[in-house]
């Protein structure tokens, strides 16, 4: 198949890597240079988005928020502008559900499909093909779409119409920020209660509490490991996105609320480039103690 | 060994079976009537606590709150009447871990040791001998004590000194708690925006918000099967626990406090009979929207 891939980012450039190791045709455009990696495998380099789009069936975008996307989409030189009837755009970036919607139409306008997959599992799941794809579209699209969906992640799912993959990845942003305050507030009490946080952690792991944030996340507190990672800045853009879409869909997230309000902490004191499991800072600062470090 | 253990309810009766069954020698005490399994396996009936300390070397407590284990520990006819020095106090009720080192500091001047070993995993847990015990106290009455534990749970830890169990136990009711929030927000967003709650927890499985809570209590809220379990009553008791050590403790909690303010909506509207996954249905309330039953 000709793919089109738009975004050889951190994320972008591994996956476009398994497109093209999987034996399709590659044309691709991005922002900065295109990885050597990339070039060699064979693929075609466009100079603009537009060209992408004529000379690919799917075109793929992974790019980092949504202005780049409209901007990909339907800026000068831009998908829209080299798109004949027939084709089908997929916007593999995390960008806002409501945005998504208003591409998605504009783009079938033309005779196109769309479908909104982003993806969890980061640089990691990238590389290693195991990224979590989550789809918004039309069944019949998301099915021929499919087999290149396979190259890149392991746990691909059709979660609803276009704009659901979106609304799934903020759902997914929102439990992963609750699940870290969780176990950052646990951690926190236990610690200052004179319990050993390291411990404790082991014993809830086998209980109703165990979470892949427990997991991992609850050991970087405890080994006070805070390298990105996710950084918090990016997390609380997440939210926001999941706040906003409260406020237009008339409902109340008060724990979300609140978990944003615990980065707006992080942020006050300039810790905001720190991973997300760091958010226990805000908890530590606000209980004047500070979990001794694992092994310390 | 001769092992006491005073409460035989829905808890205490299948972990005092384990406990028989690994061949000790019981000696039991019940408020309501000795179930007919603990009799027929052998155990000595006693007419109070006290005859259960004077005859056993470890004695186990199982019962529901903080006052009842002060009454059968420090009331007429209590433990502590009973003792004599060496022997053990065990306490697996789940209490108030500020209580529970007063107890404590009483029953050591007695010339006796002290544990608490709060368990979750609830009556299947019980039932099965897996449930997770987690104990507070020196680590040699541990050790001692150890292969009790080993009859009755699978995952058993000494989490710190006397308290520390209590504590721990607290922390788990609060993860739990807080992962049932960050389920039902998310899930209520997504149904709100259109998409399907079911095949987004199921997409979610398979990533950082992966959780043993958007598993199990997810499942529950999707399918609308809201029977205890575990009651929302229950669990505010618990999450008041929390939000009474950080008091005495001088830290915040803000998430764990937004979480009991969830429950108070559930009191509220008289739904805290229901089991704890239904705090969805608070999300719902503030939405003013329903989540589809699942196969609706």
């Amino acid at each position: 198949m000709k793919v089109g891939f738009i975004g050889l980012g951190i994320m972008g450039a591994p996956m476009a890597g398994h497109v093209i190791a999987g034996g399709h045709q590659a044309f691709v455009q991005t922002r900065s240079k295109v990885p050597a990696t990339i070039a060699e495998a064979g693929a075609t380099v466009c100079a603009n988005a537009a060209e992408v789009a004529a000379a690919a069936e799917v075109i793929i975008l992974m790019v980092p928020d949504t202005p780049d996307v409209e901007k990909v989409l339907f800026g000068d030189g831009g998908v829209a502008s080299g798109l004949t009837p027939g084709k089908t755009v997929v916007d593999m970036s995390s960008i806002s559900p409501i945005a998504t919607k208003d591409f998605a139409a504009r783009i079938e306008s033309l005779g196109c499909d769309y479908l909104d997959a982003p993806v969890s599992g980061g640089e990691v799941g990238a590389k290693a093909a195991s990224l979590t794809i989550m789809v918004g579209g039309k069944a019949e699209v998301f099915d021929r779409i499919r087999p290149l969906f396979a190259l890149m992640g392991k746990n691909i799912s059709n979660v609803g119409e276009v704009g659901a993959g979106q609304i799934t990845k903020v759902a997914n942003q929102m439990i992963v920020a609750l699940n870290i305050a969780a176990v950052a507030e646990a951690l926190v009490f236990v610690s200052k209660a004179g319990a050993d946080p390291t411990k404790v952690r082991q014993a809830l792991m086998g209980g109703f509490a165990a979470s892949r944030i427990l997991e991992v996340h609850g050991e970087r507190m405890t080994r006070r490991t805070f390298n990105p990672g996710f950084r918090i800045a990016l997390h609380q853009k997440d939210l926001g996105l999941a706040l906003q879409g409260a406020r237009v869909l008339g409902m109340a997230m008060p724990q979300t609320a609140g978990a944003e309000q615990l980065m707006q902490v992080m942020q006050a004191q300039g810790w905001d480039q720190l991973d997300h499991s760091a958010l226990v800072k805000a908890l530590e600062l606000m209980a004047d103690h500070e979990i001794a470090a694992e092994g310390a």
